[in-house]
């Protein structure tokens, strides 16, 4: 029976503690290793055991005595992973989709290879060769610069526009974009299980803070054409299903001015785009991948209520340290409203502390609810 | 703030669980207190003691550190409450409240103190005192006992029709009510906070077991005329008001074949008539009692799906020790089913050992669905 299945998650941030959230009905013993013993998942697995997922010997060691093992974070060692699968343990996703979507020169090659839109690219080894194809006029201003490997929350990118900024450059292997002309950022999660059923969760429209490249707001469904909706549903399942994967993908979409779409990047795990249907659908994000690794059917993905909208709690900008969170009886008494707070101890500037989830009627009450908290919440250090 | 609030909770059941859970998201610290170190919430709390909350002392030292102390099941020590509420430390539901309903007889003077429907009553010290009244022809057959403490899921209660049924009657302080003759059963959740604001749930039926005579299913809304609906909404309101309540109360009613409304009994906390509030609803009876006890203001208690039922997961007949739910499986692939588990080790027959919520469009789907459930899950002894 599914239930006896003992599941090791890589990771215990706060998309391995909504996982835990959403096991705990279902008696599922979901057990987690992570470097950092104060991580928000800790507490919320059936067992924690603190060690580096990016290390070969521990992520065997704790693998070894699953019946599946899979990830809340990408940056996980996978050679470990190609070992614990072949010792028969599933490994969902699987390690050759994470080789492919942890290294972003790989995941544009595979777009490449399966004809899937994407911004045009080059890769470039360093910051000398990506000079060096400047000058010879391969690489345009402006540009886009992501380092292959280890980017994270807006972390590892930055965009050149003229040559004053290339100094600012990163000097790593690296992938270069042309810089899409964005009508809006939308996102999608898609799901595929054992028995090859995918299952798609309605489109997003994500909202970002420029000063941290950050994902401020997400609101669903995204306010688009139904053409657009369905090709950006078309393409997460084009996509999933040439992964050969098993789990929930994230895939993230440039709608263009010009009305084209380009898939920006993906994630083969829980998304922050996703954080909404915890309250907003019939089936949360979290438990779709656990129907997904544990070998059940896909649940509902449609919406319960018409609109939803998430907001990230970031740390307020120049506060660090042991957090308090300003304001949060006010919110707390908005109607419809739903804060979630991750447990980290310590705030400072732009680290994901929480969210809040909205819903409402129409897509005009819940931006007014969230405009009212970005005006009435703020994370801060602790007065003393 | 709300959040450095030190709550504690008399009792760790699936009740306790479930309102753990609602308090994760908020980093509301929630600390158990139960006899039962295996109780389903010991590993929910955020600490657990093991311990009796019928003993003076253990509750005294239990509570004595807290900011708020609340019940998950009303069989307590309230002396020991009340000596925390003159310490100062916020005691909800008051002692004096559960006092009242912890006892059939107090709560059955108070309604009839109060003007509220109920079914006409005695009171007896024995059955020696029963037997006298019957001759005395104060009380008549059919009628149903209830012992003034320590009932529960139905226990304490029995129905005795005629003079043969008699020698089955309790020997102990007991309430004798005429027997309602039922068109429905119905129950409505109504809360009550710091402030004053009252809020109310939709009304819903209840289906019995008639074995076990336990509630097996719980639909939402109740199919009742809009006028039963509105009585039920304001009995209830009007009974939380003279309590003088804060917290969640339950008030179930019988719905008698004549339109008229009794108050059968009601219970100063979450209730088994309320789980399904977790997915079908804005806010949950769990969150909304966290709410009332720790001065926010309600939740919205509207339904987000146009139909909820609760199914119960009772223990087989005949069945007893290690517990395996057989179909479970089968039940999870249903649409719009949410299992919960309550991790209870051993079954024994009609032990609440969980329960399903289904949602749908109409009644018709979800009563569907709750019989599909009936004849799919079994749970059993663990086969060998």
């Amino acid at each position: 029976m599914f239930l006896q299945k003992k599941i090791g998650v890589l990771g215990a941030g706060q998309l391995g503690r909504m996982l835990a959230q959403a096991s705990a009905d279902w008696l599922l013993p979901i057990h987690g290793l992570d470097a950092d013993n104060s991580a928000p998942a800790a507490e919320f697995y059936h067992s924690f055991q603190c060690g580096s997922f990016a290390d070969y010997d521990t992520v065997i060691a704790f693998g070894k005595d699953k019946d599946v093992v899979t990830i809340e974070i990408e940056h996980v060692n996978t050679k470990a992973l190609r070992v614990l699968s072949d010792m028969g343990i599933k490994v969902f996703p699987q390690p050759e989709v994470i080789e492919t979507i942890q290294d972003k020169g790989l995941q544009k090659l595979f777009y490449a290879q399966k004809n899937i839109p994407t911004a045009p690219f080059e890769l470039v080894e360093d910051k000398a060769n990506l000079e060096n194809a400047i000058k010879q006029g391969h690489i345009k201003y402006p540009f886009v610069q992501k380092s292959r490997k280890a980017g994270y929350d807006g972390k590892g990118v930055i965009i050149i526009n003229n040559e004053d900024e290339c100094h600012s450059s990163f000097d790593c292997p690296s992938l270069i974009e042309k810089k899409a002309s964005i009508q809006k950022e939308l996102a999608v999660i898609v799901s595929r299980h054992e028995n090859g059923e995918t299952s798609v969760f309605p489109v997003v429209e994500m909202l970002f803070n420029a000063k941290a490249n950050l994902v401020e707001n997400v609101l669903c469904p995204a306010l688009i054409p139904e053409s657009i909706e369905n090709q950006c549903k078309e393409l997460a399942i084009h996509i999933i299903e040439n992964l050969n994967m098993i789990g929930i993908l994230a895939v993230e979409f440039f709608w263009q001015t010009d009305g084209s779409l380009w898939v920006n990047e993906c994630a083969p795990r829980p998304h922050n785009s996703g954080h909404h249907t915890i309250e907003a659908c019939y089936t949360s994000q979290y438990q779709q991948h656990l129907r997904a690794i544990c070998g059940l059917s896909p649940g509902d993905t449609r919406m319960k209520v018409p609109f939803a909208l998430m907001v990230n709690l970031l740390g307020d900008e120049g506060e660090t340290g042991a957090v308090w969170y300003e304001g949060l009886e006010e919110v707390m008494n908005m109607p419809k409203t739903y804060v979630h707070l991750y447990g980290k101890k310590d705030t400072k500037p732009f680290r994901k502390m929480g969210h809040v989830t909205l819903l409402g009627n129409t897509a005009e009450e819940v931006v007014f609810g969230a405009n009212k908290i970005t005006n009435t919440l703020r994370i801060i250090q602790k007065p003393t």
